[in-house]
């Protein structure tokens, strides 16, 4: 097996063409889909749980009696984490306690209520509050990080949200949601992943539910006589789970819709090639479709991090789906400068952005578009994924430009606050009122009139 | 003409099922809307200025020969400023300037980037960036409100977005656009809206066209040879521009989808009735779907504000409206006390929250839910619509539940800054690697692995 990301230079006259070429990616509309999903969520807002509990024996293969039988208790979260090892525990605490520690300072930075009295004493604010109940969507299957539960509930616990619900589907092997057909499976036993309850145990989760696809998004936006009503769901999920995300968007409140993940390297050629390899492998072994670029301006480096490619790909577990990522997606991009490559960075506006440089302070205020910047030899992507602190839930497919990673902001929302004085109601009323007649909306003007002492006549 | 908002008390048995039915309100999704808007983005992303040349003709009654005449230049922008009454000149900046001074307090408050380092010198924090380019879309019309484009260029401007592309219809009368059939319109004058011209020379507006609907809003988020292709989409308009909005998310950032604007009043019984009864009406006149609901705990005051509605209502220019609303939406609610009406309001999460009572600070912690809060008698809606300065875009329909005024926070996006220290990899590197392995991503642990020393034997 090769792995051979296509090798480009910015002084080539072709690199425009192939540099698009490459980046090129859209997230398909699959008008079957749509249907299928806005079917699927009609019905559960007409039927609620018994079309819940239908769909979940369709399609996960799982046949309950009843919504209780699908749901998980924080004695199954406590079993789950006492039964994992030690080290697994360990480390799951101490990525939580890191986690949390940064959205804390998040919340602290960004996150607090503010007011202040102009010189007329008119109060002008506003008020930070938490969301009331917020719903995690956990994927099963192959794509179940216990990582992103953490990193979905923490913020929202550090916003002082009071219930997390999560919804986890538990598909039984050889269902619809496994890639099987689901023809006569019987069994009322699904697959649960432990370290994924362990997660539930550490980060805090008030109530889950074994049930996925369209059919739990949707009972969590409109709510069931069993699943409470949320006011948003976040976490990744298939294109059903998208697709039912954007449909209920407004009824309730979502995160962004995820594309494939990336990673960008920008390396001045002084971190050892094996360790920028292995961090391209670390965002191509996610899936096929994941995109994983290096700009350098040094080609001798870009041929001793193919070379370590070459080397280390053997030995890793995932490498044909490593292969098939970096063959399809990847580049190795020799650039006329770090310059050159910081403004090639601002175009993609990559999810994760290395800055793999002895000096990184150097080129990061060139960096005006991506989710998360790891400056420095050391800050490989994957400790940003677990542990460091930061969120990992980060934005796709170029969305950094004005989208950004998921964070106590996104489980917060602000109300103004505004309190007008009598004296203050004196300057105001006559700005508002001279525009309100100009608008047209004579109401308007005379409510603000009212206030004016002495009142002025109607006009118009 | 009467309007006579039904009287609901707290106390009576069917209050529940009244009060339920009183708020219903759901955005009906049309499925001939929504597809005639998928053509139009389609075509538009096809053809471009032609596509969008094409249906400003059809749609506005307006025949360009190309791009360029439909383009508003800044000496429009200047002569329309020049051209209004002075008063409203003044008015227009003085509003500006204090929607400016609060959304700079809003940037300073919450949208300054942020750092720390931890015990092993670690870095960790957030960079926020203004997005590089904004799109405004501002009604042409009947809703054609200078004051939005204030609220929407304003705090992108106080962000430090470089860029802010406006598009505003400019439908010949007769047109489909502005209800006719668009039979046989051969004129190439549409109606501008001097005011909005106005405010888009003090806001301070990049560039600016005369396109509206669908198209303008496609030709926003893909660029045309003309419109460049702007990051993010913010402003009201129909239901076209809103199920184009709708369709767009995800290729570029959009504001909230509002529904029709809502003014709940708490009222303790202190403020004149009169000022409360115009509030009502300031919300009431804007549409007939507009929804206004007084609660108080004193019955005699509400008898009292009906009164004052029967008196003020006849000499309303927009009374139809004010009647048809208040009569199919608006609700006058005895609550057996104010905390019982804090309550109501926190299920409804109104738009806008009045609290008008001699001690709105007693009530305000009580309230959880809303876009702006309104604290005291003086402080009528209509000040904050124009020139309090907090946003007058607001969250709708209970969607203040999980979301916020339109802010600088909009405008600018947050990356995450990592940078791991040597010591701090050793940590780090140790959490990361059994977590990843626990995942079954064996090049996220290598990564984290090949950063400590020495580098451990692979595992698994």
């Amino acid at each position: 097996m090769q792995a051979q990301p296509v090798r480009l230079r910015t002084d080539s006259a072709d690199f425009e063409a192939a540099f698009r070429d490459r980046l090129h990616w859209s997230a398909d509309t699959d008008a079957a889909i749509e249907q299928r999903v806005a079917d699927i969520l009609a019905d559960v807002q007409a039927r609620g749980d018994a079309a819940v509990l239908d769909y979940t024996a369709r399609f996960d293969g799982l046949a309950a009696p009843d919504m209780a039988a699908l749901e998980l208790t924080q004695a199954d979260f406590k079993a789950a984490f006492d039964a994992i090892p030690a080290a697994q525990r360990d480390a799951l605490q101490a990525a939580a306690k890191r986690v949390r520690s940064y959205h804390e300072a998040q919340k602290k930075a960004s996150g607090e209520s503010w007011s202040y009295r102009d010189e007329d004493g008119t109060l002008l604010g506003q008020k930070v509050t938490p969301l009331d109940r917020v719903g995690i969507y956990v994927p099963g299957g192959k794509a179940a990080y216990p990582s992103s539960l953490l990193m979905n509930a923490i913020p929202a616990h550090v916003a002082g949200v009071q219930e997390i619900i999560m919804v986890v589907p538990t598909p039984v092997r050889g269902s619809v949601a496994t890639g099987g057909t689901g023809a006569q499976l019987a069994s009322s036993k699904g697959e649960r992943n432990e370290l994924v309850l362990a997660a539930a145990y550490v980060a805090g989760v008030t109530r889950a539910f074994t049930i996925g696809g369209a059919q739990a998004v949707a009972a969590l936006a409109y709510g069931t006589a069993t699943v409470p009503k949320v006011d948003k769901i976040t976490g990744p999920g298939n294109a059903y789970v998208a697709s039912a995300k954007k449909r209920v968007f407004g009824t309730v409140g979502i995160d962004m819709i995820a594309g494939p993940s990336e990673i960008l390297v920008l390396a001045d050629g002084s971190t050892p090639a094996d360790w920028v390899a292995m961090d391209l492998f670390s965002q191509a072994e996610h899936d096929e479709l994941a995109q994983s670029i290096l700009l350098c301006p040094d080609a001798a480096y870009l041929d001793a991090v193919q070379e370590a490619i070459d080397r280390l790909l053997p030995a890793m577990p995932r490498a044909e789906i490593i292969a098939k990522s970096l063959n399809g997606r990847g580049a190795l991009i020799h650039t006329r400068s770090m310059e050159e490559a910081c403004a090639i960075s601002n175009r993609i506006a990559p999810e994760h952005l290395e800055v793999s440089s002895t000096d990184p302070h150097r080129w990061e205020p060139l960096l005006r578009h991506a989710g998360a910047i790891f400056l420095g030899a050391y800050t490989s992507e994957s400790l940003g994924d677990y542990c460091a602190g930061p969120n990992h839930v980060l934005p796709t497919s170029g969305t950094a430009r004005f989208s950004s990673p998921l964070g106590v902001y996104d489980f917060q929302k602000r109300s103004s606050l505004i309190e007008v004085s009598a004296a203050g109601a004196q300057v105001l009323g006559t700005v508002a009122a001279e525009l309100a007649y100009g608008e047209g909306l004579q109401a308007h003007a005379r409510a603000a009139e009212l206030r004016l002492s002495p009142v002025p006549p109607a006009r118009g």
